[in-house]
């Protein structure tokens, strides 16, 4: 028996709207494209469309700045009512440099704008911002598909960070359901009888960046089913992929 | 058309020794398995195994720690030996600190212990260093692929690095030949309008992580192909994978 995985991308996902059911539009759309979800299958499902249901969408026309979000916005040629949003959002500012903000989020993610985000929201003026509890919002979309489907899947909520020292960004994973996040091999001994100490391999990211490859980011395809890896089952939390601050070296 | 991608998993590599040539026992190890290798395959190669057939393997009981190695391995409980190989290897210390060494390899990437790896190494105290060139590495591979099987492929180097804020290793690319690492989406507009400003994929490092996922660390399985990913062909390098120095927030 080979070891494979595959990745299969979701098409005719319909634009999202507040209130819509991800399960249902997964539902509809595998029908529609002639394929079927399996147990243990893994979900991955961008997170925009999962702002979108929830409503987390802000049109910048109503916001207000302050003065500390102008002056900021001044000496980075940044849309000030953009930053005042960012700063709502992030729990404490990691870096403010160069154009950039890199903040920590409600949810302890670090990352650029804490989230905030303008792309692939329709509407002028329109950003998304991060689901309130993504794990929460995986676990209502695994309940969905094991109620219209009757299978039982792992369910992982991605979006495209930006990372330290290397250019690009990857998809990471900011929620999941029904997987460990890590695979944990430390004190497990290698092919050579070697006791591997710091090995702690984030499945959950890597799912999340092999998903990608199949999105893409104009494709209109923000969910993709991966199939053929045994991943550990459990009441897993992206808390466990979250390095507390004072274990971290660039905090 | 589905948008599908395969990771297969190559099965049956022997121990790779110095000397060792990696696309013949590719070659060999497809034919038994009954696969075949199709033009525009993407091969990703962990780097344990092109540091072997480098002769990239050091013996720890052949090094004489320098006076500062003996200093810092005693505050942080190391193996004084193998943190003068790791001051061997690196350009730069960016943090020493919490019985941790990031360092900057001779190539530019970020990492621990500067890439200098005890784990899935033949022998007590051998260690494994990072190939010299790794896009170099790849492109050896590439050639010798389509000289044994006369198919054009990407080929991919692959290592396990850490990163900030998260916890948790994940694959990257530190060595690439006949693809372009980053998808870069600046200035193309996304399904609504509007024009992306930041957005550039590390497709390499998805690439990678996507075949860690069939590698596992305990399957011996050092080598993947991933299947039905159109990348931007070219002449691409590592090197556009790298943040200079100046433009990196925490450097």
């Amino acid at each position: 028996m080979l070891p494979e995985i595959k990745i299969i991308g979701i098409e005719g996902i319909p634009e999202v709207k507040i209130g819509s059911d991800i399960a249902s539009l997964i539902a509809n759309s595998i029908k529609k494209q002639g394929i079927k979800i399996l147990n243990n299958d893994i979900i991955v499902v961008t997170h925009k469309i999962v702002s979108k249901a929830e409503g987390r969408i802000v049109d910048l026309k109503k916001i207000k700045p302050s003065d500390f979000a102008l002056k900021i916005s001044k000496r980075r040629k940044k849309d000030p009512r953009m930053v005042e949003v960012i700063l709502r959002e992030a729990k404490r500012i990691v870096r403010m440099d160069r154009g950039m903000i890199i903040a920590e989020t409600r949810h302890g993610f670090v990352c650029a704008n804490a989230g905030v985000d303008k792309s692939n929201v329709k509407g002028e003026d329109m950003v998304s911002l991060l689901p309130i509890n993504p794990d929460r919002s995986a676990q209502l979309i695994k309940d969905g598909i094991k109620r219209k489907l009757n299978v039982d899947v792992a369910v992982i909520i991605s979006d495209t960070f930006g990372r330290p020292w290397r250019e690009g960004q990857t998809n990471v994973a900011i929620g999941v359901a029904g997987l460990e996040p890590i695979l944990d091999y430390r004190g497990k001994k290698d092919n050579h009888g070697y006791t591997l100490k710091a090995t702690a391999i984030a499945v959950a990211d890597e799912l999340a960046s092999a998903a990608e490859l199949v999105m893409g980011k104009l494709k209109k395809i923000p969910i993709a089913i991966i199939r053929g890896y045994k991943y550990n089952e459990g009441k897993g939390s992206i808390k466990s992929l979250i390095r507390p601050r004072l274990k971290d070296l660039f905090s």
